[in-house]
């Protein structure tokens, strides 16, 4: 509860996303009301998503602000604030919002990324309002004390200690994305570098929270057994009355220079089994992109490494053996120009460089001849049956809409999303790979157990 | 004029600066009036270096700002800015005082560093009150107009154009401190990325001007033919009469964190004729070390890599013959944590893989089995020589001084560096040898012809 999520479960989450984006009204027409979308008088925006399949609802409220928004040298504070809003308010003691909603048999949780923070429960429909009392108290109600900051401070540290310093996966990722990027601050950890959490005090909390968190930096997500009208006037009762914080700059964050150089980087740690591939280079999102580049891209994800249909898994795990695992990603929710990478491990005698070499390989082959259109086909199809499968997961869908219009889309791009996909030419899909994955300013990983050679 | 000086210099007068920081009280103390140091009501530092040789007096002033301070998103500003200080003020037109330079046969610069901005003048002493008038006019008196702004950005685009984007060596020289640095903006180049300086507007510059142009952020440094007495007459007529600026927050940049990995930075270009390789880690700073840590780390540069006595001249150079070049150096003169680097480039048949296993070989041997009391006290002695030839250069002295307090040291500081040198033990070299120069936290960069191989 209240931790963010792991870098890998955040990793393939992302991944899904994209592949999540569904057409809401287009394939949910027959059996839901379509999706509303509206802002109180105070800047909330808000986003109502009727799912009557099961009386249970699932209220997310989303702030524009995550990691990448914070002060330099002040890394880790967005995800310390999002443990302090479960510390009391002046009207709620410490607990008593959890409490609550663990008596009623709700569920909760929140979670912090690079371009957002956000908190949630899942809970009955009768307790919609209740919920919405309590999280808009917190937006601006909060107790921030030393004596709540010093211990939850010593909570975060050893949520990295255990999380990070403990992992040398999660070390070497850490450093992957420090060298990757140059100077945007998706370089720097969600969670914050150790030095810099451990001074994180209570001047540093109050201005944050005095900052960002107020009705017009954030967005409502309400899915479940609700209609658009209740959901309004609730809202209207509850977050309505929170005043309208001062308005917040654009979210302009220092972008990526051009990249001239390839870069490793290699950890060997005693505590590594198998040793692992990866590489990673810095590509533009969906809000970043050219029309129709980041749909591109996630087709070249999906083509290339994006399950066991992909050419990277059926060359390298079926057909030459070399790879116990290997895949593609592309996390293309993001506000500014994000990450695609590639990976593997080996298995029996093969060695790093058998795994690197046949990835190599595939990249080559699509930067040459480009893909079919047989399997630009099935990638599109793949894509829309999970967001079919992912219709059933009415937090999922919460989740996309959220992440969607924190990181700059609009409820519009997510149901033009499908035909956007479908529109995509097996040119574009080949036109991506030889623009983007250029081994001259790629990044590439290797972790090996202590003493190994990668040759 | 009014550049920074490019990277190479800037190295080999970085690394100079460790070898002069001279005792010049006792040195020159038959010679000359010991140095003043003294502070103006308005917060201005003054440093008065006596040297009657010659009729001619070098007068600089230095600003505590560099790039290291600047904003994100806003690189190159500080190196802008020091463009913009040649532009008019509202007593000089535009070139006014350059000319004034021109026509009494003076000369005159200006550098920006991460850590400082300085500008100096040499001139005959009767020329040191004008100069002065001119230096504290422009310090608050500048015409920061769009018609200025504009064509200048231009002039330093074009400036970046010509000394970075023209040169492999340079492009691969910023990614590597990019790369070196994951969290310190050491890792910013000193002249900005591009798309940030295009960026750049009057509104930035005046900003910049108002918050760090102040007296009370300012060292005064004159060396040369003329006394203290009339050096604190002309500064109280002429600087004195600047009001104190705003009180500045310490300099507290965003420090690195622990680092795990090995890096390899690499970049092939058509440019290039021969290969070369480079090792750097961070390092302290004589600012930022433990007591008589930077002093071993200068003694460590000077035995591993200090010209061609050192051990790494001697064995790759003239026994192996593997290297046309090859050395290492120390940048200690910084505020904070700072770089210490090898190089090489091969000879021959030679590859670049012989010169670094030849050059870690001569670290790992420092490491293991230490440095001799002979070669320990030899390397003390080429640099109290390399101070006592510095004597003869009053520009370098004044530069000495100006360098040193605005990172963070004091005039006592290089006073007691000759003591401090001596006291270092050869347990001492080796342990810092052993501490910081550790492969696993190495950044190397191979620097290759197009189409070549490293291996």
């Amino acid at each position: 509860m209240k931790l963010i999520p792991d870098r890998g479960f955040m990793l393939r989450y992302v991944v899904a996303f994209a592949c999540l984006a569904v057409p809401v009204v287009g394939v949910q027409a027959q059996e839901a009301a379509p999706i509303s979308n509206f802002t109180l008088d105070n800047g909330l925006e808000v986003v109502v998503i009727p799912d009557h399949r099961a009386p249970v609802v699932t209220h997310m409220l989303w702030y524009k602000i995550g990691s990448a928004d914070e002060d330099p040298g002040k890394s880790g504070i967005a995800h310390f604030f999002e443990h302090l809003m479960f510390k009391g308010t002046t009207n709620h003691g410490p607990g008593e919002f959890s409490a609550r909603i663990a008596e009623i048999g709700g569920r909760e949780n929140a979670f912090t990324s690079y371009d957002y923070t956000a908190y949630f429960q899942q809970v009955a429909p009768s307790e919609l309002e209740a919920m919405m009392e309590f999280e808009s108290d917190r937006m601006r109600n909060l107790v921030l004390t030393d004596e709540v900051i010093g211990p939850e401070r010593d909570v975060v540290i050893e949520e990295r200690n255990s999380r990070i310093e403990n992992s040398p996966q999660a070390l070497h990722g850490e450093e992957l994305n420090a060298t990757l990027y140059q100077n945007h601050p998706y370089r720097i950890p969600v969670i914050g570098w150790m030095h810099e959490m451990e001074q994180l005090n209570r001047a540093d909390a109050v201005d944050f929270y005095d900052r960002y968190y107020a009705p017009n930096n954030a967005v409502l997500v309400v899915a479940g057994d609700v209609d658009a009208e209740t959901v309004r006037e609730f809202a209207e009762e509850t977050y309505g009355k929170v005043e309208r914080g001062p308005d917040l700059p654009p979210r302009i964050r220092p972008q990526e220079p051009e990249q001239n150089t390839s870069r490793i980087v290699e950890m060997a740690d005693e505590r590594v089994g198998v040793p692992s591939f990866s590489k990673r280079w810095v590509v533009p999102s969906y809000t970043s992109a050219d029309d129709g580049e980041a749909e591109a891209l996630d087709l070249l994800a999906e083509i290339l490494g994006g399950g066991m249909r992909s050419r990277i898994y059926q060359e390298l795990v079926v057909r030459q053996g070399v790879a116990a695992s290997a895949g593609a990603f592309y996390q293309g929710t993001s506000l500014d120009d994000t990450s695609f990478g590639v990976y593997g491990a080996p298995r029996g005698e093969a060695t790093l460089e058998d795994v690197e070499t046949a990835i190599d390989a595939e990249i080559a082959k699509i930067v040459e001849d480009g893909v079919s259109a047989d399997e630009l086909e099935k990638a599109k199809t793949r894509a829309m049956r999970s967001m079919i499968f992912a219709r059933d997961d009415q937090s999922g869908m919460a989740r996309m809409y959220g992440a969607t219009l924190t990181t700059g889309g609009t409820v519009e791009d997510i149901q033009e999303w499908p035909d956007r996909l479908s529109a995509v030419t097996a040119e574009q899909v080949q036109a991506v790979a030889g623009r983007y994955l250029d081994q001259r300013r790629s990044v590439t990983g290797y972790l090996l157990p202590e003493e190994d050679d990668r040759s």
